[in-house]
């Protein structure tokens, strides 16, 4: 609990001054003023996070957070809990949907087992197990709040561990058969919404086994009762290691001042359990892409983002934050490389 | 017309069985199918285009389109048409908004003056003028019919060299003080909407003046009384010779089995032209940015294309099919560097 407590002291408000003068420069450029949008808001922002107006991102990375879900033996998910681990294999060796994604971004991978049910060998993924997979929510708790705040804490250290090293831009990843189910009924508890508004297919869960998951859900809260105004305890109870793990991801970056992309659906609810705990660490946050998983919308709603991408996907791994660090880097380089008014001679005209 | 009629004559369907390959390949990758969404059907709209499963689309470049508008002469731009000039100098220079988002997407910039009012002498603007700018659309036609033509054909000349010296991906850009009054004419011109509907501020036209530029284009329409049946005709007397050059641009680009990215409003409604000269070019064009420009949804739904970025940027130049190239290569990218289930082993589960 110590590094969580000296990581949330260390959050602050973004850097105003910063701000300021990042958007009198955008303001100053040869454009009509505010014709970027939203690229000029992006770089205000890395600019309030960094405290520099032209930081360099080049060095970035996606963290990602792979453990077991309990519950998939309820039959959450379509496919079997195994996938778990050799897709955990797959990402660490670039050739999942996140590889190429990364790669082209000239992003790095670090994959984090932080709970996945067997051991594994391998030489990129870092084992910073806490328990061999979550317990069945739908019939206990997923694991005690000690647990919880560990798995946070690894997130925190994982990625404290990679800004110093030179990371400068950090996206979030996940890969856990069943973390739909964790993650939705986590958005339920958080925001008192009903699981049958927010509970979606996942990974191709077939149509007519959806009451069964809603259910599931249902079960998975009433049994742990989780106090929602206690995002820690309820994390422990109706969510995973993985959720808990980009949790301190997120709550790491802003403690360290470094820009943190989410991806979709699943980062979504950690950066809302983030905020929750640090309501402050929103600000340094930089959505990603639209999910099409159904309690998207409301997810990002609640976090009060709105996605830049709008590319129909719902992988997963850190996917979408990875094809939105292009957008991130071209918003500093635009503030960096364009020349202002005077500088132009239009001013003149 | 001899070279018009040349390009609409090499525009075909796209390469179905290449489509069907690329399709069997992403639905056999280590992912839920369907799960990268667009993503994917981008990697089969290329391969239809281009007939390889994997293309290289590292050689690429936004091709300008710079030329004034007589209509400026109403008061319709809140901008001198002095900047027309300025500024094609300053995306040649690559210090406008273009500048940057290319370099870091590792495109060139292709600037072409094709109707600029007054000389240039820059060694990388391409001196293709048709004529010293339109004429005031508002009085009557901006150009003749045969000007019309010849403007198509230089963006067809211009991308047709581009493509010879080994482009494999082009956007479509403009600069032209004015040009979301010609562009607007001519969406309501093909369309029959309303310009009541569809006139925006363009850049920062005080809010007091839109009834005057929606006047001016009523005026421009009833006084040139075009045939909407002719695109060519509509865009002689409404258009401008920037359209004419993207027009030209993109049906190149069908004609070449080149994929070719569209910028937002102004290149929406190049592309609408475009596919009324040639309905099959359509499948050659890849969608950027959702404009802010008024008429944006508009002229996206008229062509039936849906935007991938929401970035709320409304600058043109090219800066969001600059923004988009990257997507369009991590599609290729996903596709061909992500392994099958066979070769991952999780069949065997």
């Amino acid at each position: 609990m110590d590094l969580l407590n000296r990581t949330l002291s260390k959050i602050t408000d973004l850097n105003r001054e910063s701000m300021k003068r990042s958007r009198a420069r955008i303001d100053s450029l040869i454009k009509p003023v505010g014709s970027l949008g939203r690229l000029e808001d992006l770089a205000v922002q890395v600019s309030g996070i960094t405290g520099e107006l032209f930081p360099n991102l080049s060095n970035k990375a996606v963290i990602v957070m792979a453990s077991d879900n309990g519950v998939c033996e309820e039959g959450v998910a379509a496919a079997p809990q195994m996938v778990t681990r050799i897709q955990t294999i797959n990402i660490a060796n670039g050739v999942s949907g996140l590889g190429p994604l990364a790669r082209i971004s000239g992003a790095e991978l670090v994959v984090v087992d932080i709970g996945i049910m067997t051991d594994i060998e391998h030489d990129k993924i870092i084992n910073r197990k806490i328990r061999y997979g979550t317990d069945n929510i739908a019939k206990g708790p997923a694991m005690s709040y000690d647990e919880a705040v560990r798995a946070i804490e690894t997130g925190i250290e994982i990625t404290e561990n990679e800004i110093k090293n030179g990371r400068r831009l950090i996206g979030t990843g996940e890969m856990g058969i069943g973390n739909t189910t964790s993650s939705t009924a986590l958005l339920s508890v958080l925001t008192g919404i009903d699981p049958q508004n927010i509970t979606g297919a996942g990974a191709n869960l077939p149509i007519d086994k959806l009451d069964m998951k809603i259910n599931v859900i249902r079960q998975a809260i009433s049994i742990n009762n989780p106090d929602k105004n206690n995002p820690i305890d309820s994390l422990a109870k109706v969510g995973g290691l993985d959720l808990a793990g980009m949790t301190g991801i997120i709550l790491a970056c802003a403690a360290n001042k470094v820009p943190c992309v989410i991806d979709g659906y699943i980062s979504t609810i950690s950066a809302i359990l983030a905020c929750r705990i640090a309501p402050l660490c929103k600000d340094y946050i930089i959505p990603s892409h639209h999910s099409m998983e159904k309690g998207a919308n409301i997810a990002s709603e609640c976090l009060g983002i709105k996605p830049m991408l709008y590319m129909d996907m719902r992988l997963g791994e850190g996917s979408g934050a990875a094809l939105a660090f292009h957008i991130v880097e071209s918003a500093v380089l635009m503030n960096r490389d364009m020349i202002t008014f005077e500088e132009s001679g239009i001013n003149a005209v």
